[in-house]
């Protein structure tokens, strides 16, 4: 059995009850924590923690390490609820386009946008996938992520959508970091369905899904529902089967346009909405009646608005409405939507940032935002998110810092010195010396 | 002697000719590089370059340090030509009142803003103002920064304006980059003359200025011109008293307003004007006279007008236009602005990130704007920001990237792997190995 201590920690932070899955409104702002406190993990798992003044000293030494964490603080590790971050290929050159003026029609009219993702993905083999996205994550392992989801999407035929997915689940095995994968084959229609969306819905729905589903190549489905993408009738279809294997969905909604996504996901019980750029009142109402039913039918589900600053950033199209969302009393999580084309970044660090300069979040807010309920928002929220006895001891232990406001703070400054998943240092700073 | 040799470099990047002290317009789009490049330095110059097909070999091994570059490009180091880096402490909880939805007035008016650093500032030792640049400064080198311009401007009394600016002399002589440092005492009204404006003025130039020549604590002057601060007549009184002492200007104009300030500079022989947020159509023209007059004139002056994106940023005012300023054919530099009020950040890395996507500058015209312009726009074009033949061996040698744009593409991500300044590490990465 392998033991860890971290003590004199300026503050643990996040120290959520056992239970609680999600914070929403005001008590996102409600961080809790426990300053100059100790923490105790076995075998991976959080044991026990408290103030230093309630500190008893070890008994046992036998295979402890001990982190004196003084001036730093001990926070969950970040957890990335929404990803793409199995490509084949950057897509800079897109990028550059931008720059020089061309529109993203123009982009894709040339062979770019998701169907260039998809042509190369089809073109690389598994392994060659694989070595890519892992040295992606490898980087986002030490930037503090504990855990991830990771979408299809790039594939668009029955055969890569299945190779995609077989690569993450590699990188589920090969990694320390939790994985979570979701089916979105329905992310942009193949040019080998130009004229026949149904036929290709019906393909994801009939032969994919059942197939996913049968190797466990899933945890949830996922529609690009956008104006020129999916209808909400299509991501319906993909909804109700992919509940009749199990999958929850976990949706792309809202990012350009307003066209009653929300109000489906919510009638088919997803689990999160995603992006959420452009919200109409309809749509914060729905949120609001989704959130206060199920708060009283007590029944576990929540659908957790799930935002993603950085492709607003990296697009300069409208950044979400966080805080009508916080103060309509509703939870938020944050994701780095980690992509070749609209999200060149898997940084979280950046993300906390951008969620209180651009979001207008606190810092509380947005640290409950990337643990607790980014957990939540990929079904992980009793396994990680929170210093909570009996979760793993996937944690941040940050640099010397004079607040935890300082962090999103000082933008684009690496704050972090260690890194820990289920109690093993994945980034080893000075704090482990 | 010291003898540096990097073989296989992807890319040189940056070979500007030697004399070059300055890109403009068009030309900041055509930077000069070799592909598949080596690159030679002797005690910490560059002695010889040129594509791996012309190379004749290494005849003398003594004291050599050979670095094979494959996959990587190789860079002049980042110039910062604008930071406020010797500060006392951060602002944090003005970045919290904010999101609360504070106003910058009310912020001031609770003790907040320029006058709150001034008066941790004047509160400090300079031993640990010392101490705590240094640690910034070690930071932004890691980053790639090998130059960098810092001011006083906290002080706002002789002895607290002298003190940043031996603290900044003292960070110039520990630390081997390259500091150039700026009397900015005309940064705001300190208290103890807010109803003597003339009074401060007075005591900047009659008394401040010349014992700051004499002691050479500073390269240049600045001033914050600008609505509620100092007027267009306020700086040129000090732009004016600075040239008698042979210090030139770099000034903070036109952040938030447009009133006369990039005139008065240019009419003063100013090196730079920076930030640059507001600029009307008048402005635009008096430096497109200023830039095409010095060019017949070819008296080695040209005003460069400086770009901060990450002020920007942080504070979600306008963006600068760069792609007018460029477009009509000026020269552009960019800087961090690192400061704790505005721009709590020192990272070049996210500027040229910023430079490209907010600013639509191509990659090419943003790493010209942060070596070759920037060294320029802190006097120091001879010396660094470029893979020059005489220029110092102050370089980045980054990790394998499929592409020069996929270093401001994949923003948030580190893309540094060695920094060598005068031909010595100062960042140790795997090509070092």
């Amino acid at each position: 059995m392998h033991r860890l201590l971290i003590k004199n920690a300026k503050a643990l932070v996040g120290t959520f009850p056992q239970g609680k899955q999600v914070m929403s409104g005001a008590d996102m702002a409600r961080l809790p924590m426990i300053e100059d406190g100790w923490l105790q993990a076995e075998d991976g798992r959080i044991t026990a923690m408290g103030p230093m003044s309630a500190f008893a000293g070890i008994d046992d030494w036998s295979d402890l390490t001990v982190i004196d964490a003084t001036g730093r603080y001990v926070l969950p590790g970040w957890c990335d609820p929404h990803t793409h971050t199995v490509f084949a290929a950057p897509r800079e050159e897109e990028f550059v386009n931008r720059i020089k003026g061309l529109s993203y029609q123009e982009i894709a009219a040339r062979g770019g946008g998701i169907i260039n993702s998809a042509m190369k993905l089809r073109a690389m083999s598994e392994d060659a996938l694989f070595a890519q996205a892992k040295g992606r994550l490898d980087e986002m392992m030490r930037r503090g992520t504990v855990a991830v989801e990771i979408k299809s999407g790039y594939g668009l035929t029955v055969e890569s959508e299945l190779k995609m997915l077989r690569v993450a689940k590699r990188l589920k095995e090969a990694l320390p970091l939790q994985v979570k994968t979701t089916l979105l084959a329905a992310h942009a229609l193949p040019p080998e369905f130009k004229d026949d969306r149904n036929g290709y819905v019906d393909m994801i729905c009939d032969t994919l899904l059942p197939q996913v589903a049968a190797e466990r190549l899933a945890d949830f489905v996922d529609v690009f529902c956008e104006t020129n993408y999916f209808t909400v009738a299509e991501m319906e279809r993909v909804l109700a089967a992919g509940r009749k294997h199990g999958l929850p969905g976990k949706l792309h909604v809202n990012q350009f346009t307003s066209i009653g996504g929300i109000q489906a996901a919510i009638a088919h019980h997803a689990i999160s909405v995603d992006h959420l750029e452009v919200l109409a009142d309809a749509d914060f109402e729905a949120l609001r009646i989704a959130h206060s039913q199920r708060s009283v039918a007590s029944d576990g589900i929540e659908v957790i608005p799930t935002l993603l600053p950085s492709c607003s950033f990296f697009l300069r199209i409208p950044y979400a409405p966080a805080r009508r969302l916080i103060d309509s009393g509703l939870p938020v999580a944050l994701a780095s939507d980690h992509n070749p084309g609209s999200t060149p970044s898997g940084n979280l660090n950046l993300v906390l940032s951008l969620a209180c300069i651009q979001l207008r979040m606190l810092p509380e807010e947005a640290i409950t935002a990337l643990t607790l309920n980014a957990a939540s928002a990929m079904r992980l929220g009793s396994e990680l998110g929170g210093l909570t006895v009996g979760k793993r001891a996937s944690l941040i232990i940050t640099k010397e810092a004079p607040s935890l406001a300082y962090l999103p703070y000082a933008f684009g400054t690496d704050h972090i010195d260690t890194v820990l998943i289920d109690g093993k240092p994945v980034r080893s700073g000075a704090a482990l010396q």
